[in-house]
Protein backbone atom coordinates (compact mmCIF):
# COMPACT_ATOMS: atom_id res chain seq x y z
CA UNK A 1 0.00 0.00 0.00
CA UNK A 2 0.90 3.63 -0.81
CA UNK A 3 1.31 5.95 2.52
CA UNK A 4 3.32 8.53 1.04
CA UNK A 5 2.24 11.32 -1.06
CA UNK A 6 6.00 11.87 -2.79
CA UNK A 7 5.82 8.24 -3.92
CA UNK A 8 6.11 8.50 -8.00
CA UNK A 9 3.21 6.84 -8.72
CA UNK A 10 1.06 9.48 -6.64
CA UNK A 11 2.93 12.07 -8.37
CA UNK A 12 2.20 10.98 -12.11
CA UNK A 13 -1.73 10.77 -11.12
CA UNK A 14 -1.16 14.30 -10.08
CA UNK A 15 0.09 15.11 -12.96
CA UNK A 16 -2.22 13.69 -14.91
CA UNK A 17 -5.02 15.94 -13.33
CA UNK A 18 -3.75 18.69 -13.92
CA UNK A 19 -1.67 19.12 -16.98
CA UNK A 20 -3.71 18.63 -20.29
CA UNK A 21 -0.22 18.44 -22.21
CA UNK A 22 0.93 15.44 -19.39
CA UNK A 23 -2.48 13.47 -20.76
CA UNK A 24 -2.10 14.02 -24.13
CA UNK A 25 1.64 12.77 -24.27
CA UNK A 26 -0.07 9.59 -22.66
CA UNK A 27 -2.78 9.41 -24.59
CA UNK A 28 -5.02 8.78 -21.28
CA UNK A 29 -7.36 10.40 -19.07
CA UNK A 30 -8.56 9.99 -15.63
CA UNK A 31 -11.94 8.99 -14.48
CA UNK A 32 -13.07 8.69 -10.24
CA UNK A 33 -15.83 6.92 -8.33
CA UNK A 34 -17.79 4.29 -8.53
CA UNK A 35 -19.98 4.25 -11.50
CA UNK A 36 -17.32 5.68 -14.14
CA UNK A 37 -14.42 3.05 -12.72
CA UNK A 38 -17.47 0.28 -13.27
CA UNK A 39 -18.25 1.45 -16.64
CA UNK A 40 -14.80 1.77 -18.39
CA UNK A 41 -14.34 -1.33 -21.25
CA UNK A 42 -11.82 -3.65 -19.57
CA UNK A 43 -9.51 -2.77 -22.16
CA UNK A 44 -9.19 0.45 -21.97
CA UNK A 45 -8.08 0.36 -18.20
CA UNK A 46 -4.46 1.13 -17.57
CA UNK A 47 -4.52 1.30 -13.82
CA UNK A 48 -6.89 1.72 -11.08
CA UNK A 49 -6.39 3.35 -7.35
CA UNK A 50 -8.55 2.30 -5.08
CA UNK A 51 -8.10 4.32 -1.08
CA UNK A 52 -7.97 1.48 1.57
CA UNK A 53 -11.27 1.88 3.15
CA UNK A 54 -12.43 1.81 -0.49
CA UNK A 55 -11.17 -1.43 -1.42
CA UNK A 56 -12.34 -2.86 2.11
CA UNK A 57 -15.43 -2.32 1.07
CA UNK A 58 -15.86 -2.49 -2.81
CA UNK A 59 -13.28 -4.42 -3.70
CA UNK A 60 -15.62 -7.16 -5.48
CA UNK A 61 -16.01 -4.59 -7.89
CA UNK A 62 -12.51 -3.93 -9.07
CA UNK A 63 -12.77 -8.10 -9.72
CA UNK A 64 -10.66 -8.52 -12.91
CA UNK A 65 -8.88 -5.37 -12.54
CA UNK A 66 -7.40 -6.57 -9.22
CA UNK A 67 -4.04 -6.93 -11.55
CA UNK A 68 -3.47 -3.40 -12.22
CA UNK A 69 -5.07 -1.95 -8.87
CA UNK A 70 -2.79 -0.27 -6.55
CA UNK A 71 -3.66 0.33 -3.34
CA UNK A 72 -3.12 3.73 -1.39
CA UNK A 73 -3.89 5.51 2.25
CA UNK A 74 -7.28 7.30 2.39
CA UNK A 75 -4.84 10.16 2.84
CA UNK A 76 -3.27 9.70 0.07
CA UNK A 77 -6.55 8.93 -2.24
CA UNK A 78 -7.53 12.29 -0.85
CA UNK A 79 -4.32 14.25 -2.17
CA UNK A 80 -4.67 12.36 -5.26
CA UNK A 81 -7.91 13.17 -5.86
CA UNK A 82 -9.48 15.69 -8.56
CA UNK A 83 -12.90 15.90 -6.15
CA UNK A 84 -13.82 17.51 -2.93
CA UNK A 85 -15.27 14.36 -1.37
CA UNK A 86 -13.34 11.58 -2.98
CA UNK A 87 -15.41 8.10 -3.50
CA UNK A 88 -11.75 6.15 -3.53
CA UNK A 89 -11.33 5.01 -6.72
CA UNK A 90 -9.76 6.73 -9.89
CA UNK A 91 -8.88 4.78 -12.93
CA UNK A 92 -6.33 5.80 -15.41
CA UNK A 93 -8.02 5.25 -19.24
CA UNK A 94 -6.44 4.84 -22.56
CA UNK A 95 -8.35 7.27 -25.56
CA UNK A 96 -9.73 5.95 -28.18
CA UNK A 97 -8.39 7.25 -31.23
CA UNK A 98 -11.12 8.08 -33.96
CA UNK A 99 -10.58 9.31 -37.93
CA UNK A 100 -12.26 11.84 -39.37
CA UNK A 101 -13.02 10.45 -42.81
CA UNK A 102 -14.40 7.47 -40.39
CA UNK A 103 -16.94 10.08 -38.69
CA UNK A 104 -17.99 11.93 -42.30
CA UNK A 105 -19.10 8.61 -43.58
CA UNK A 106 -22.66 6.89 -43.29
CA UNK A 107 -22.06 3.55 -40.60
CA UNK A 108 -24.76 1.15 -40.36
CA UNK A 109 -27.71 3.12 -42.11
CA UNK A 110 -27.18 6.38 -39.80
CA UNK A 111 -26.40 8.95 -41.79
CA UNK A 112 -23.54 11.50 -40.05
CA UNK A 113 -25.25 13.65 -37.09
CA UNK A 114 -22.09 15.62 -36.09
CA UNK A 115 -21.50 18.77 -33.31
CA UNK A 116 -18.68 20.94 -34.14
CA UNK A 117 -17.20 23.03 -31.19
CA UNK A 118 -15.91 26.22 -31.93
CA UNK A 119 -13.37 27.47 -29.36
CA UNK A 120 -15.97 26.24 -26.86
CA UNK A 121 -14.29 27.45 -23.20
CA UNK A 122 -16.94 25.93 -20.13
CA UNK A 123 -15.44 22.34 -19.51
CA UNK A 124 -19.24 21.77 -18.10
CA UNK A 125 -20.56 22.85 -21.07
CA UNK A 126 -18.83 20.16 -22.84
CA UNK A 127 -19.73 17.52 -20.36
CA UNK A 128 -23.29 18.05 -21.12
CA UNK A 129 -22.92 18.48 -24.95
CA UNK A 130 -21.09 15.01 -25.10
CA UNK A 131 -23.88 13.75 -22.78
CA UNK A 132 -26.99 14.89 -24.48
CA UNK A 133 -25.45 14.43 -27.54
CA UNK A 134 -25.25 10.51 -27.15
CA UNK A 135 -29.20 11.01 -26.31
CA UNK A 136 -29.80 12.28 -29.01
CA UNK A 137 -28.05 9.94 -31.62
CA UNK A 138 -25.44 12.31 -32.88
CA UNK A 139 -22.41 10.08 -34.33
CA UNK A 140 -19.63 12.19 -33.41
CA UNK A 141 -18.19 15.40 -31.91
CA UNK A 142 -15.68 17.37 -33.48
CA UNK A 143 -13.56 20.23 -31.44
CA UNK A 144 -11.36 23.10 -32.99
CA UNK A 145 -7.57 23.05 -31.91
CA UNK A 146 -8.57 26.12 -29.39
CA UNK A 147 -11.04 24.22 -27.19
CA UNK A 148 -11.32 23.09 -23.86
CA UNK A 149 -9.81 20.04 -23.39
CA UNK A 150 -12.18 16.79 -23.39
CA UNK A 151 -10.17 14.53 -21.20
CA UNK A 152 -9.32 17.31 -18.01
CA UNK A 153 -11.36 15.64 -14.85
CA UNK A 154 -14.41 18.42 -14.90
CA UNK A 155 -15.47 17.39 -18.57
CA UNK A 156 -15.51 13.85 -18.07
CA UNK A 157 -16.98 13.80 -15.12
CA UNK A 158 -20.12 15.72 -16.54
CA UNK A 159 -20.22 13.29 -19.51
CA UNK A 160 -21.81 10.90 -16.91
CA UNK A 161 -20.11 7.70 -18.70
CA UNK A 162 -20.69 9.15 -22.49
CA UNK A 163 -17.04 9.83 -22.58
CA UNK A 164 -16.50 6.19 -23.06
CA UNK A 165 -19.16 5.80 -26.06
CA UNK A 166 -19.11 8.98 -28.56
CA UNK A 167 -16.27 9.50 -30.88
CA UNK A 168 -14.64 13.06 -29.83
CA UNK A 169 -12.13 14.21 -32.49
CA UNK A 170 -9.77 17.47 -31.84
CA UNK A 171 -9.00 19.08 -35.60
CA UNK A 172 -6.21 21.55 -36.75
CA UNK A 173 -7.96 23.71 -39.14
CA UNK A 174 -11.72 23.83 -38.67
CA UNK A 175 -12.70 25.27 -42.21
CA UNK A 176 -10.95 22.67 -43.71
CA UNK A 177 -13.17 20.33 -42.10
CA UNK A 178 -16.23 22.16 -42.94
CA UNK A 179 -14.83 21.86 -46.24
CA UNK A 180 -14.58 18.24 -45.83
CA UNK A 181 -18.09 17.81 -44.13
CA UNK A 182 -19.78 19.09 -47.36
CA UNK A 183 -17.86 17.40 -50.01
CA UNK A 184 -18.82 14.46 -48.13
CA UNK A 185 -22.87 15.53 -48.42
CA UNK A 186 -23.07 16.70 -44.73
CA UNK A 187 -25.22 19.90 -44.51
CA UNK A 188 -23.56 21.95 -42.37
CA UNK A 189 -25.70 24.84 -40.19
CA UNK A 190 -24.36 27.77 -38.18
CA UNK A 191 -25.79 28.40 -34.92
CA UNK A 192 -26.17 31.96 -35.11
CA UNK A 193 -27.87 34.95 -33.41
CA UNK A 194 -29.15 37.26 -36.30
CA UNK A 195 -29.75 37.16 -39.45
CA UNK A 196 -30.62 33.81 -40.43
CA UNK A 197 -33.61 31.10 -40.33
CA UNK A 198 -35.50 29.43 -37.46
CA UNK A 199 -33.69 26.14 -36.59
CA UNK A 200 -36.94 24.31 -36.92
CA UNK A 201 -37.33 25.36 -40.74
CA UNK A 202 -34.90 23.87 -41.74
CA UNK A 203 -34.44 19.70 -42.56
CA UNK A 204 -32.11 17.44 -40.80
CA UNK A 205 -33.22 14.24 -41.89
CA UNK A 206 -29.47 13.50 -44.54
CA UNK A 207 -26.12 14.41 -43.62
CA UNK A 208 -26.18 16.92 -40.39
CA UNK A 209 -23.58 19.04 -38.76
CA UNK A 210 -24.21 21.78 -36.37
CA UNK A 211 -21.83 24.56 -35.60
CA UNK A 212 -21.90 25.99 -32.14
CA UNK A 213 -19.67 28.77 -31.06
CA UNK A 214 -17.38 30.10 -27.86
CA UNK A 215 -19.56 30.75 -24.94
CA UNK A 216 -18.73 34.55 -25.18
CA UNK A 217 -18.41 35.76 -28.99
CA UNK A 218 -20.15 32.73 -30.77
CA UNK A 219 -18.53 31.38 -33.99
CA UNK A 220 -15.68 33.09 -35.48
CA UNK A 221 -16.80 34.98 -39.32
CA UNK A 222 -14.93 32.48 -41.42
CA UNK A 223 -16.28 29.53 -39.19
CA UNK A 224 -19.65 30.71 -39.89
CA UNK A 225 -19.62 31.95 -43.11
CA UNK A 226 -18.45 28.11 -44.43
CA UNK A 227 -21.40 26.59 -43.26
CA UNK A 228 -24.15 26.04 -45.89
CA UNK A 229 -26.94 28.20 -43.73
CA UNK A 230 -27.20 30.38 -40.67
CA UNK A 231 -30.12 28.90 -38.42
CA UNK A 232 -31.21 30.92 -35.37
CA UNK A 233 -33.28 29.32 -32.15
CA UNK A 234 -35.78 32.17 -31.63
CA UNK A 235 -35.94 34.03 -28.27
CA UNK A 236 -38.72 35.66 -26.84
CA UNK A 237 -38.31 38.93 -24.09
CA UNK A 238 -34.92 40.01 -23.83
CA UNK A 239 -32.81 37.27 -23.71
CA UNK A 240 -29.61 37.85 -25.87
CA UNK A 241 -28.48 34.51 -26.18
CA UNK A 242 -28.79 30.63 -25.13
CA UNK A 243 -25.91 28.59 -23.07
CA UNK A 244 -23.82 27.08 -25.51
CA UNK A 245 -24.65 23.68 -23.99
CA UNK A 246 -27.93 24.03 -24.19
CA UNK A 247 -28.55 26.16 -27.69
CA UNK A 248 -26.57 22.69 -28.64
CA UNK A 249 -28.95 20.95 -26.64
CA UNK A 250 -31.83 22.18 -28.38
CA UNK A 251 -31.38 21.55 -32.34
CA UNK A 252 -29.53 18.51 -31.25
CA UNK A 253 -33.12 17.04 -30.16
CA UNK A 254 -35.18 18.96 -32.85
CA UNK A 255 -32.65 16.68 -35.42
CA UNK A 256 -33.32 13.95 -33.14
CA UNK A 257 -37.28 14.38 -33.44
CA UNK A 258 -37.16 14.54 -37.58
CA UNK A 259 -35.05 11.56 -37.96
CA UNK A 260 -37.52 9.75 -35.88
CA UNK A 261 -40.78 10.78 -37.52
CA UNK B 1 -16.13 55.91 2.37
CA UNK B 2 -16.57 52.78 4.02
CA UNK B 3 -12.93 51.41 4.27
CA UNK B 4 -13.82 49.02 6.87
CA UNK B 5 -14.74 44.98 7.33
CA UNK B 6 -16.45 45.87 10.59
CA UNK B 7 -18.81 48.59 9.12
CA UNK B 8 -22.45 47.33 10.13
CA UNK B 9 -23.72 47.95 6.18
CA UNK B 10 -20.59 45.76 5.29
CA UNK B 11 -21.33 42.80 7.21
CA UNK B 12 -25.20 43.19 6.23
CA UNK B 13 -24.08 42.52 2.60
CA UNK B 14 -22.22 39.65 3.52
CA UNK B 15 -25.26 38.19 5.38
CA UNK B 16 -27.24 39.12 2.49
CA UNK B 17 -25.04 37.35 0.11
CA UNK B 18 -25.06 33.85 2.20
CA UNK B 19 -27.86 33.55 4.55
CA UNK B 20 -31.34 32.61 2.26
CA UNK B 21 -33.17 33.43 5.69
CA UNK B 22 -31.68 36.67 5.76
CA UNK B 23 -32.64 37.41 2.40
CA UNK B 24 -36.44 36.49 2.17
CA UNK B 25 -36.85 38.39 5.49
CA UNK B 26 -36.19 41.79 3.96
CA UNK B 27 -37.55 40.47 0.71
CA UNK B 28 -34.34 40.96 -1.04
CA UNK B 29 -31.87 39.87 -3.42
CA UNK B 30 -28.12 40.77 -4.42
CA UNK B 31 -26.63 41.32 -7.82
CA UNK B 32 -23.47 41.97 -8.90
CA UNK B 33 -21.29 42.88 -11.83
CA UNK B 34 -22.33 46.17 -14.11
CA UNK B 35 -24.69 44.48 -16.59
CA UNK B 36 -26.70 43.28 -14.00
CA UNK B 37 -26.59 46.45 -12.02
CA UNK B 38 -27.18 48.15 -15.16
CA UNK B 39 -30.32 46.53 -15.75
CA UNK B 40 -32.04 46.30 -12.32
CA UNK B 41 -35.85 48.20 -12.94
CA UNK B 42 -34.91 51.44 -10.86
CA UNK B 43 -37.86 51.61 -9.06
CA UNK B 44 -36.81 47.86 -7.23
CA UNK B 45 -32.98 49.22 -6.47
CA UNK B 46 -32.74 49.71 -3.14
CA UNK B 47 -28.99 50.11 -2.08
CA UNK B 48 -25.80 50.17 -4.34
CA UNK B 49 -22.67 49.35 -3.25
CA UNK B 50 -19.63 50.38 -5.34
CA UNK B 51 -15.87 49.30 -5.17
CA UNK B 52 -13.88 53.35 -4.93
CA UNK B 53 -12.14 51.99 -8.39
CA UNK B 54 -15.36 51.15 -9.71
CA UNK B 55 -16.95 54.39 -8.58
CA UNK B 56 -13.69 56.04 -10.60
CA UNK B 57 -13.95 54.25 -13.83
CA UNK B 58 -18.00 53.78 -14.31
CA UNK B 59 -19.56 56.23 -11.78
CA UNK B 60 -21.42 57.92 -15.02
CA UNK B 61 -23.25 54.56 -15.10
CA UNK B 62 -24.53 54.69 -11.87
CA UNK B 63 -26.45 58.51 -12.66
CA UNK B 64 -29.82 58.38 -10.83
CA UNK B 65 -28.82 55.92 -8.79
CA UNK B 66 -25.88 58.52 -7.01
CA UNK B 67 -28.63 58.97 -3.60
CA UNK B 68 -28.77 55.36 -2.67
CA UNK B 69 -24.83 54.48 -3.75
CA UNK B 70 -22.31 54.07 -1.32
CA UNK B 71 -18.48 53.26 -1.89
CA UNK B 72 -16.62 51.41 -0.23
CA UNK B 73 -12.59 50.85 -0.42
CA UNK B 74 -11.61 48.17 -2.90
CA UNK B 75 -10.60 45.69 -0.44
CA UNK B 76 -14.10 46.02 1.32
CA UNK B 77 -15.69 45.35 -1.91
CA UNK B 78 -13.64 42.30 -2.17
CA UNK B 79 -14.91 41.18 1.00
CA UNK B 80 -18.57 41.74 0.52
CA UNK B 81 -18.19 40.54 -2.76
CA UNK B 82 -19.95 36.36 -3.72
CA UNK B 83 -17.39 36.45 -6.45
CA UNK B 84 -13.46 35.82 -7.35
CA UNK B 85 -12.84 38.36 -9.45
CA UNK B 86 -15.37 41.10 -8.73
CA UNK B 87 -16.21 43.93 -10.93
CA UNK B 88 -17.02 46.29 -7.93
CA UNK B 89 -20.24 46.70 -8.01
CA UNK B 90 -23.59 45.27 -6.53
CA UNK B 91 -26.92 46.04 -5.95
CA UNK B 92 -29.58 44.93 -3.09
CA UNK B 93 -32.96 44.42 -5.04
CA UNK B 94 -36.56 44.15 -3.50
CA UNK B 95 -38.17 41.37 -5.09
CA UNK B 96 -40.94 40.96 -6.88
CA UNK B 97 -44.21 39.09 -5.89
CA UNK B 98 -46.45 37.17 -7.94
CA UNK B 99 -49.91 35.66 -7.53
CA UNK B 100 -50.66 32.47 -8.41
CA UNK B 101 -53.90 33.05 -9.20
CA UNK B 102 -52.17 35.27 -11.66
CA UNK B 103 -49.88 32.95 -13.09
CA UNK B 104 -52.51 30.24 -14.06
CA UNK B 105 -54.50 32.85 -16.18
CA UNK B 106 -54.47 34.23 -20.23
CA UNK B 107 -52.64 37.14 -20.88
CA UNK B 108 -52.45 39.12 -23.46
CA UNK B 109 -53.73 36.56 -25.67
CA UNK B 110 -51.53 34.50 -24.13
CA UNK B 111 -52.21 30.94 -22.86
CA UNK B 112 -50.25 30.14 -19.55
CA UNK B 113 -47.29 28.10 -20.28
CA UNK B 114 -45.35 26.83 -17.15
CA UNK B 115 -42.24 25.09 -15.59
CA UNK B 116 -42.59 23.46 -12.39
CA UNK B 117 -39.84 22.21 -10.79
CA UNK B 118 -40.47 19.89 -8.03
CA UNK B 119 -37.38 19.87 -5.64
CA UNK B 120 -34.58 21.01 -8.03
CA UNK B 121 -31.02 21.48 -5.80
CA UNK B 122 -28.77 23.03 -8.78
CA UNK B 123 -28.42 26.87 -8.64
CA UNK B 124 -26.90 26.63 -12.06
CA UNK B 125 -29.55 24.75 -13.30
CA UNK B 126 -31.95 26.50 -12.00
CA UNK B 127 -30.69 29.99 -13.44
CA UNK B 128 -30.10 28.30 -16.63
CA UNK B 129 -34.01 27.07 -16.62
CA UNK B 130 -34.94 30.86 -16.27
CA UNK B 131 -33.01 32.05 -19.02
CA UNK B 132 -34.24 29.40 -20.92
CA UNK B 133 -37.46 29.71 -20.09
CA UNK B 134 -37.67 33.83 -21.04
CA UNK B 135 -36.14 32.71 -24.36
CA UNK B 136 -39.02 30.17 -25.18
CA UNK B 137 -41.72 32.18 -23.81
CA UNK B 138 -42.57 30.44 -20.35
CA UNK B 139 -44.81 32.72 -18.76
CA UNK B 140 -44.07 31.90 -15.07
CA UNK B 141 -41.60 29.49 -13.13
CA UNK B 142 -42.98 27.35 -9.86
CA UNK B 143 -41.12 25.66 -7.35
CA UNK B 144 -42.05 23.19 -4.11
CA UNK B 145 -41.30 25.01 -1.01
CA UNK B 146 -37.93 22.60 -0.65
CA UNK B 147 -36.40 23.65 -4.23
CA UNK B 148 -33.16 25.59 -4.13
CA UNK B 149 -33.39 29.16 -3.14
CA UNK B 150 -34.08 31.12 -6.49
CA UNK B 151 -32.58 34.08 -5.03
CA UNK B 152 -29.25 32.87 -3.88
CA UNK B 153 -26.09 35.02 -5.63
CA UNK B 154 -24.90 31.91 -7.88
CA UNK B 155 -28.69 31.32 -9.53
CA UNK B 156 -29.18 35.28 -9.84
CA UNK B 157 -25.86 35.29 -11.71
CA UNK B 158 -26.78 32.26 -13.89
CA UNK B 159 -30.30 33.75 -15.10
CA UNK B 160 -27.93 36.58 -16.63
CA UNK B 161 -30.70 39.52 -16.09
CA UNK B 162 -33.88 37.16 -16.43
CA UNK B 163 -34.40 37.24 -12.67
CA UNK B 164 -35.76 40.97 -13.21
CA UNK B 165 -38.87 39.36 -15.93
CA UNK B 166 -39.27 35.79 -15.21
CA UNK B 167 -42.50 35.77 -12.76
CA UNK B 168 -40.90 32.78 -9.97
CA UNK B 169 -43.34 31.59 -7.18
CA UNK B 170 -42.41 29.12 -4.32
CA UNK B 171 -45.53 27.06 -3.39
CA UNK B 172 -45.81 24.85 -0.05
CA UNK B 173 -47.98 22.50 -1.58
CA UNK B 174 -47.00 21.13 -5.28
CA UNK B 175 -50.16 18.66 -4.84
CA UNK B 176 -52.47 21.07 -4.65
CA UNK B 177 -51.41 23.63 -6.92
CA UNK B 178 -51.36 21.25 -10.14
CA UNK B 179 -54.58 20.06 -8.84
CA UNK B 180 -55.99 23.92 -9.42
CA UNK B 181 -53.44 24.52 -12.63
CA UNK B 182 -55.43 21.39 -13.89
CA UNK B 183 -58.80 23.01 -12.62
CA UNK B 184 -57.66 26.54 -15.01
CA UNK B 185 -57.78 24.33 -17.78
CA UNK B 186 -53.84 23.56 -17.97
CA UNK B 187 -52.59 20.29 -19.16
CA UNK B 188 -50.10 19.37 -16.96
CA UNK B 189 -47.08 16.98 -17.66
CA UNK B 190 -44.44 14.90 -16.42
CA UNK B 191 -41.43 14.82 -17.75
CA UNK B 192 -40.59 11.17 -16.87
CA UNK B 193 -37.99 8.46 -17.54
CA UNK B 194 -40.13 5.36 -18.37
CA UNK B 195 -43.87 4.47 -19.59
CA UNK B 196 -44.80 7.81 -20.67
CA UNK B 197 -45.02 8.77 -24.58
CA UNK B 198 -42.72 10.49 -26.68
CA UNK B 199 -42.77 14.44 -25.44
CA UNK B 200 -43.48 15.51 -29.11
CA UNK B 201 -46.46 13.52 -29.83
CA UNK B 202 -48.54 15.82 -27.46
CA UNK B 203 -50.10 19.00 -28.26
CA UNK B 204 -48.75 22.31 -26.11
CA UNK B 205 -50.52 24.62 -27.98
CA UNK B 206 -52.92 25.30 -24.97
CA UNK B 207 -51.97 25.92 -21.80
CA UNK B 208 -49.22 23.63 -20.65
CA UNK B 209 -47.28 23.25 -17.56
CA UNK B 210 -44.10 21.21 -17.64
CA UNK B 211 -43.41 19.19 -14.08
CA UNK B 212 -39.21 18.45 -13.26
CA UNK B 213 -37.78 16.87 -11.14
CA UNK B 214 -34.68 16.28 -8.52
CA UNK B 215 -31.24 16.28 -10.40
CA UNK B 216 -30.66 12.59 -8.80
CA UNK B 217 -34.35 11.21 -7.80
CA UNK B 218 -36.55 12.65 -10.51
CA UNK B 219 -40.15 13.67 -9.61
CA UNK B 220 -41.87 12.13 -6.55
CA UNK B 221 -44.30 9.36 -7.22
CA UNK B 222 -47.29 11.60 -6.56
CA UNK B 223 -45.82 14.82 -8.27
CA UNK B 224 -46.08 13.05 -11.50
CA UNK B 225 -49.06 11.05 -10.70
CA UNK B 226 -50.97 14.38 -10.10
CA UNK B 227 -49.90 15.00 -13.92
CA UNK B 228 -52.91 14.40 -16.74
CA UNK B 229 -49.75 12.61 -18.92
CA UNK B 230 -46.11 11.10 -18.47
CA UNK B 231 -43.77 12.36 -21.30
CA UNK B 232 -40.51 11.33 -22.17
CA UNK B 233 -37.37 12.63 -24.18
CA UNK B 234 -36.27 9.45 -26.13
CA UNK B 235 -32.35 8.75 -25.21
CA UNK B 236 -30.40 6.75 -27.60
CA UNK B 237 -26.90 5.21 -26.44
CA UNK B 238 -26.64 4.29 -22.83
CA UNK B 239 -27.88 7.44 -21.77
CA UNK B 240 -29.76 6.96 -18.42
CA UNK B 241 -31.40 10.77 -18.18
CA UNK B 242 -30.23 13.91 -19.38
CA UNK B 243 -29.47 16.99 -17.04
CA UNK B 244 -32.44 18.53 -15.55
CA UNK B 245 -32.28 22.01 -17.04
CA UNK B 246 -31.39 20.75 -20.32
CA UNK B 247 -34.42 18.33 -20.02
CA UNK B 248 -36.41 21.51 -19.46
CA UNK B 249 -34.92 23.28 -22.24
CA UNK B 250 -35.74 20.78 -24.80
CA UNK B 251 -39.47 20.47 -23.47
CA UNK B 252 -40.11 24.21 -23.38
CA UNK B 253 -38.68 24.86 -27.08
CA UNK B 254 -40.74 21.77 -28.32
CA UNK B 255 -43.89 24.01 -26.79
CA UNK B 256 -42.15 27.01 -28.51
CA UNK B 257 -42.10 25.43 -31.92
CA UNK B 258 -45.91 24.15 -32.14
CA UNK B 259 -47.00 27.90 -30.65
CA UNK B 260 -45.29 29.41 -33.03
CA UNK B 261 -46.77 27.20 -35.83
Amino acid sequence: MITSTSNQKVKRILKLQKKAKARAQEGVFLVEGLRMVREVPRKRVIEVYASESFFERHGDILEGLKRITEVVSDKVFEHMSDTKTPQGVLAVVKRQEYLLEEMLKEKEGKKPFLIVLDNLQDPGNLGTIVRTAEGAGVTGIILSRESVDFYQPKTIRSTMGSVYRMPVLYVEDLEETIKKMKGCGIHVYAAHLDDSRYYDEEDYTEGTAFLIGNEGNGLREEISAAADRKIKIPMYGQVESLNAAMAAGILMYEACRQRRK
